[in-house]
């Protein structure tokens, strides 16, 4: 059979050989949910075209042995722990249980859920969650509004920055926002600042990386084991209230500017399935070389991922009047100036204990091209170049009733489209 | 009997009757700990004397309907979510049962352990870690060192300035501490950053606040409410390395300089504890009215904290010698520019949702006075200045070997001494 071009051995499910489907045979992302509606315990399940595998059914139907005890029981942290050599050894059996003329295929079904009849979770728990700065593009244009006699500052070519964000309010996909309240720099030097609904809420299109394996405090994770220690990403929007963020974020960085909300989408789409559309990593011959513990030949040859990055926005107005979530910028994960690798070497590189289920986040993956930012703040220049909509509504920064999808997926001639899914969130009005 | 010159009631547990015992009955701190050398489940205790009152078996000897379960079961942030009601009600227990001539002694002494038997776990599970920079002194010079043209930025008088730390790498007092390494500036500007063990290894001398019961997303938690969220306070040691933090920290903050460590006292101090010691909140008349949201009568009235801190070093070379520890700062709590209260309440006024055993770092408590500063950095001005100790040795940051001990007690003419036990943490060498 043929997927977007390509020849593939597609899957007994048949939702999961359509084109352009997310969820191919080649992919199997992991994510947790409930049927909708029950109160059963949270459920670890694989994605297949428009179904989920529940891996606690699973295991009843292949038996215990079969399927790894964590899967079973709902604890995909576990499994992350377990590292790559079991989780391939796992996605072999997924691969060959799914597949299409599988013998399985009729005692299989029963495990299979319809994604319509599931709510989706957090798909593990986050212990810490670190957002990073890996675009250069982004650092730069970010730069320009905040520190205009300085947009990059000298240590970005250097050190992979970040920082550590919160992770109590990172929800998943179809996440509800309610608008944050915050001190905001008055207009004038004499005045007192401000303190009500942020006016310039911003999204950012990220990717997150979800950690496996961990280490020791005090024990850093060289370049040549990053790999390994990488279970797999999501779509992240770091909600960001630029406002708030400008008043406050001088010395210790952003803190209720972004701590409100983050939203994940529900899958993690593991390394394995990301292999076909890894790329080389490159920067400018002109750059400064990478410092010896962020640097590797592997990390140069395929360090990169070639994944198409979305935002789309829908008012209100045009959820209304059944006008479909408008494309507003598209960019890719290959123009990341620091790899995953990078960032997981560099953030242990001081003995930080990393745990699995640990989030990292790119930070906004801009592109060079103006149509290629992964935020309103660099679309409106600052918010001085309103956006006008499909539905004549103009947006500088967003409304309460909008409605923002980031999706992400990996195409390429040479192998089946693997999507992340969507990442949605709704504004809703401040309370106060 | 008398304590400290206050006549009080006493214990049947003697040692907690001694002159000058952190843990008298007034006090009754929370921990978790395990018997030396025992695999058993971490157990919730109370300090009392130099024993602990181990609350599992406490409630096989008065039954489980006395005990709070989530005690009983070893989760302190499952009676931190009970609130201050539960809290309250629980404590006039255990002065009941801990009092001098109570009928219980002979029945409940098989439920204590002696301190020296055990070994002290995190008192929690840290889900969330937010630090803050709360001293103006402290703000204000680290400023002249990092930014000797604005020290003070705009925002620190209105703003209640934190960040997000790590949780993963929070331990507990006696944790040995490994050298970080990491990037540092080049010495000229052309020259390529260098890599290697941090060379100005710092401690910051801080206060710990615990969150009590949570806020749902999205619904702040008003002035009026906040103290009500707060379970109780311990020692923090934000360890700092001063060199990789100048470097990374711009722009968004400081991150490996601080996330490979750090290290809280082992015992949680109730708000009821700290009752007699609570001042009056305190800021120049000159300075601005803070924002309405921050402010409270009560606030005002007694939103400080009388609580003395302490920062001894201890060097190898002391150690081999039998010298003690030797005190190099004291501060004081009440010199913080932001109380916890309004600390706590900031952070929720985006609608972020705190949760039980969320820990909150006073940040660096430095005095006005020059010997008052809760840092390496400020008493040797920058590193300028080293420090010579009574072995003779000199210090500007820390050494490897160098044990470092933080201590915090409440003492007033008018009440018993309350204390806060100690924080204790040993540098060993980088690993690279």
């Amino acid at each position: 059979m043929t997927v977007t071009g390509k020849k593939t051995q597609g899957s007994w499910v048949e939702s999961a050989n359509r084109a352009a489907i997310d969820f191919p045979i080649e992919n199997l992302p992991y994510g947790a949910f409930r049927r909708r509606g029950s109160n059963e315990s949270v459920r670890i399940g694989v994605a297949i075209g428009d179904h989920i595998l529940d891996c606690a059914r699973l295991a009843e139907i292949v038996g215990r042995d079969a399927v790894p005890s964590a899967l079973v029981d709902g604890n995909l942290n576990g499994f992350m722990a377990m590292g790559p050599a079991a989780r391939k050894a796992f996605r072999a059996k997924l691969t060959g249980w799914l597949a299409a003329g599988s013998p399985d295929a009729a005692r299989l079904a029963p495990a299979l859920v319809a994604q319509s009849e599931a709510e989706m979770q957090l798909p593990c728990t986050i212990g810490d969650y670190t957002d990073f700065y890996a675009s250069i593009h982004h650092a730069t244009a970010v730069g320009k509004l905040f520190r205009p006699d300085a947009p990059l500052l000298p240590n970005y070519k250097w050190v992979p920055i970040g920082y550590h964000g919160r992770g109590s309010s990172i929800g998943v996909s179809g996440q509800r926002v309610v608008r944050p309240v915050g001190q905001v720099k008055a207009a004038t030097e004499s005045s007192p600042p401000e303190f009500g609904p942020c006016r310039r809420l911003d999204i950012e299109l990220e990717v997150g990386g979800f950690v496996a394996v961990g280490n020791a405090l005090g024990s850093p994770i060289p370049m040549a084991q990053a790999e390994d220690h990488l279970f797999g990403v999501c779509i992240l929007n770091d909600w960001s209230a630029r406002d708030i963020q400008a008043w406050e974020y001088q010395p210790l960085g952003p803190f209720l500017a972004k701590n409100f909300a983050s939203t994940i989408s529900p899958w993690i789409v593991t390394k394995e399935a990301l292999e076909p559309f890894r790329v080389p990593y490159e920067r400018p011959a002109t750059d400064p070389k990478t410092l010896p513990y962020i640097t590797s030949t592997v990390n140069e040859q395929r360090g990169g991922i070639n994944m198409v990055l979305e935002f789309y926005l829908q008012t209100a107005k045009m959820r209304a009047s059944g006008q479909p979530p408008q494309l507003l910028s598209k960019s890719n994960l290959r123009y990341a100036y620091w790899t995953m690798a990078q960032i997981l070497t560099h953030h242990a590189s001081n003995g930080c204990n990393l745990q699995p289920g640990d989030l990292m986040g790119s930070g906004t993956m801009s592109g060079p091209q103006p149509s290629e930012a992964g935020s309103l703040l660099e679309l409106t220049l600052g918010g001085k170049q309103p956006i006008t909509l499909a539905s004549g509504e103009t947006r500088t920064f967003l409304e309460d009733g909008d409605a923002v999808t980031l999706k992400a997926f990996c195409a390429s001639d040479n192998a089946v489209r693997i999507g992340l899914g969507e990442c949605v969130g709704t504004i809703v009005a401040a309370t106060q």
